[in-house]
């Protein structure tokens, strides 16, 4: 096992690893920007190093000064979290390069999963279903067009090097296909430097529904069980739950080969995230694979019982999985609300600043990873997730009424926050029926 | 199921108890002194009441201000907590009178098992094992002594009133006897009223080992494991633990059985416990029934996933207990350490005063309940108990090694805490291997 691990990132993902390394014996190094001196992941770890300027050009993403920084210090492995370096195959491969362990899949997986368009191609190949669309690389115009008449409308038109919804438009019909197509190809040159696109049929009044994968370095893959990540707001997760309402124990067990069937398919190790499109006729659709641990990890553990971060790094060191299929069990269920430092009535405006109030509610079945403590500036060069609560009881209705009575607890004053928000959405008669898809918060904003 | 609920306590178990009735969608009613006006108990109820000056005579253990709070109020329900009124069987029969569910045993239960030598003798009728002792009233030396020098040496003097180590004396050598008989019998007369006291073989080197007991109102009664309480300081205890690591399945399994038999025995309804002392030769002995919720109850909900307060009001609501014996299942392991506010280099000296930092460590696995806030200031008219830190995890290894972090992270500055002595328990050799008895803390403090 390592014996010190470097956190290559910030925020409450850097305090839950460093937590977990704690627990396993592992020492650890923080780094931190000239903007984090006072972070809490900086405090906790048994060293810090700061790597440069706030901005995180300069610093959480300067991959060199990282790379420096594990080997002055002598840590042996790297996480990366999520965001940042964790899914920069070049990352990966210098780590290789300094012998460092990079926790997470090598380079060339990254690499594939990366390629939207290329992970569509593997998993089709792989008899995974994915939404249905185009298998060639799309450069011009004429020959786009002709195949989304084929596929029918409306479409989403999509850059293979996509992400967080850049390069990315849904057309309605044939008439608007040329002018967006050629914006979105703009705006992919633009974003990623490459603009090579894909169409997809859009799935319209769909669930998001993810499957958690571990895979070791002898083979053996399983699957976690679902979240159902159908609270977004323009492609960001808000609510999150543990398992879906949405699925029965048949269905969660046929999806749930599916996504092992994709993670082998992908020669996957280490922990990922297989994400589908879930219709309202039981139809799913593989729509992208995660290669890194997620936001919403945690509802998984609290339902499982099995440390994520703990596992990543077992696997990055060489340990076999201690599991089969047949020994997960999934317990209860778990839903997570992503306290983010904005104002919802400003357009989610990011609303960094100083903490003069902090109320963190405990009990039973109650967690929350956070680097919050009262006192702390929040700064503005950042992501504007500031806590995940978390919730656990027998049944989802338990859990939401006990996520009522957390968020209706929880004090952060000196800054605005998407609580009352949350807690509006968690109070929300649909919501509770559980008959939500990914347009949910859009018509509850729509109505307000 | 009542619709709302009056909490006759204060403290991080009244804060407990107004979470459970918030999740369950139970209005409360707090009551308060006036030294608690600012404490979070007050803050969290739907409503507040003060029922008198700081004492808690004078206050939180004045019957008829607190009837009247809850007449007045509309609760249909009083939850004790622990301590105060918590096993006062007047207090009990006095909300009966009132029309008021008291949630916890009826008072003939109450007074039964409140009574020591009582209790005693009702376990010996149902053939539940008590350590070898006396069965009559003893108030007279003489016959005192014979009985003694019959039973052996070392013995332990009680008063059948008793409770917390007051009129209890061990008595090595018949030399002794005479001396520590009278003083004990002083003792009791002064703290109980009464000095009826009884004799019991002294049992050294022993572990507490206690059984939680649910019991409704329809002659179901359940075991939820054990908890290993051997962790203590002059009968308080301060580390507790489920399961515990003495006890293998078929122990467990006959004395959870031995404890239903006690609590059938006692006519018991409501939640309780049964503790026993568990000897070198895995022999065990009844010594009492608490007839409350315990302060430790939260580690028995980590493992087995019952809310016991919610069960407790559900019982009280006369509404059946919803699972078998064959339906609670051990899952993993749970610590819990209570942090207190004194100071151990000061002879555990209790250390009131203004909380100027609180940092409350989160987290996969960690469960902290506290009244504490950042500028809480902890009056000096109560008991010391100010969080209790709980960790839940596959192992006890990994429980042990969870624990150490949390204590390591905790901040709680302003006052002196017993949270460095706990992390040096948890640290202890003795303790990791899990081979401790109620002499451990005794043996630790010497050796410093």
């Amino acid at each position: 096992m390592f014996k010190k691990i470097l956190v290559a990132n910030r925020g409450e993902i850097a305090v839950r690893i460093i937590r977990a390394c704690r627990e396993m014996g592992i020492q650890t190094v923080a780094i931190y920007s000239t903007a984090d001196e006072q972070a809490l992941h900086a405090q906790l770890a048994d060293e810090a190093v700061c790597i440069g300027p706030a901005y995180a050009k300069d610093s959480y993403l300067k991959m060199e000064r990282i790379l420096s920084a594990t080997l002055a210090s002598g840590a042996e492995a790297i996480h990366p979290g999520f965001g940042f370096l964790s899914e920069n195959s070049k990352f990966a491969q210098l780590c290789e390069k300094c012998n460092i362990a990079f926790i997470g899949p090598n380079k060339d997986v990254i690499d594939r999963m990366g390629d939207k368009a290329c992970a569509r191609n593997t998993m089709m190949e792989a008899k995974v279903p994915v939404v249905p669309g185009t298998k060639e690389p799309l450069h011009e115009l004429k020959r786009a067009k002709a195949l989304a008449n084929e596929i029918g409308y409306p479409i989403m038109i999509k850059a293979s090097a996509g992400g967080g919804g850049r390069g990315m438009r849904i057309v309605h019909s044939e008439e608007e296909f040329d002018n967006l197509f050629e914006t979105a190809r703009q705006e992919a040159k633009n974003a990623f430097g490459d603009d090579t696109m894909y169409l997809e049929r859009y799935i319209s009044g769909a669930r998001h529904i993810e499957f958690q994968i571990l895979a070791d370095q002898f083979g053996n893959v399983v699957h976690l069980g679902e979240r159902d990540c159908s609270v977004q707001r323009r492609h960001q997760k808000m609510i999150e739950e543990a398992p879906s309402a949405a699925l029965n124990e048949s269905l969660r067990k046929e999806m749930g080969e599916v996504a092992v069937m994709a993670a082998k398919a992908a020669n996957y190790t280490n922990a990922g995230t297989i994400e589908f499109l879930l219709d309202d006729k039981g139809r799913y659709y593989f729509i992208e694979m995660n290669t890194r641990i997620q936001v919403e990890h945690g509802i998984t553990e609290l339902v499982t019982g099995i440390d994520l971060i703990k596992e990543q790094i077992k696997i990055a060191a060489g340990e076999p999985l201690s599991f089969k299929q047949e020994d997960v069990r999934i317990a209860g269920h778990a839903i997570e609300c992503r306290i983010n430092a904005e104002c919802p009535e400003r357009g989610f405006l990011p609303s960094p600043g100083t903490v003069t109030e902090f109320h963190m509610p405990g009990g039973f079945g109650v967690r929350i990873d956070t680097m919050l403590y009262e006192g702390y500036t929040i700064p503005r060069y950042y992501d504007s997730l500031i806590a995940k609560v978390m919730v656990h009881d027998k049944t989802r209705e338990e859990a939401i009424a006990k996520m009522q009575g957390v968020l209706g607890e929880l004090i952060i004053d000196g800054i605005e926050t998407n609580t009352d928000f949350l807690y509006q959405l968690i109070q929300n008669k649909q919501f509770q029926t559980g008959n939500i898809t990914t347009n949910f918060i859009e018509q509850f904003l729509g109505k307000e």
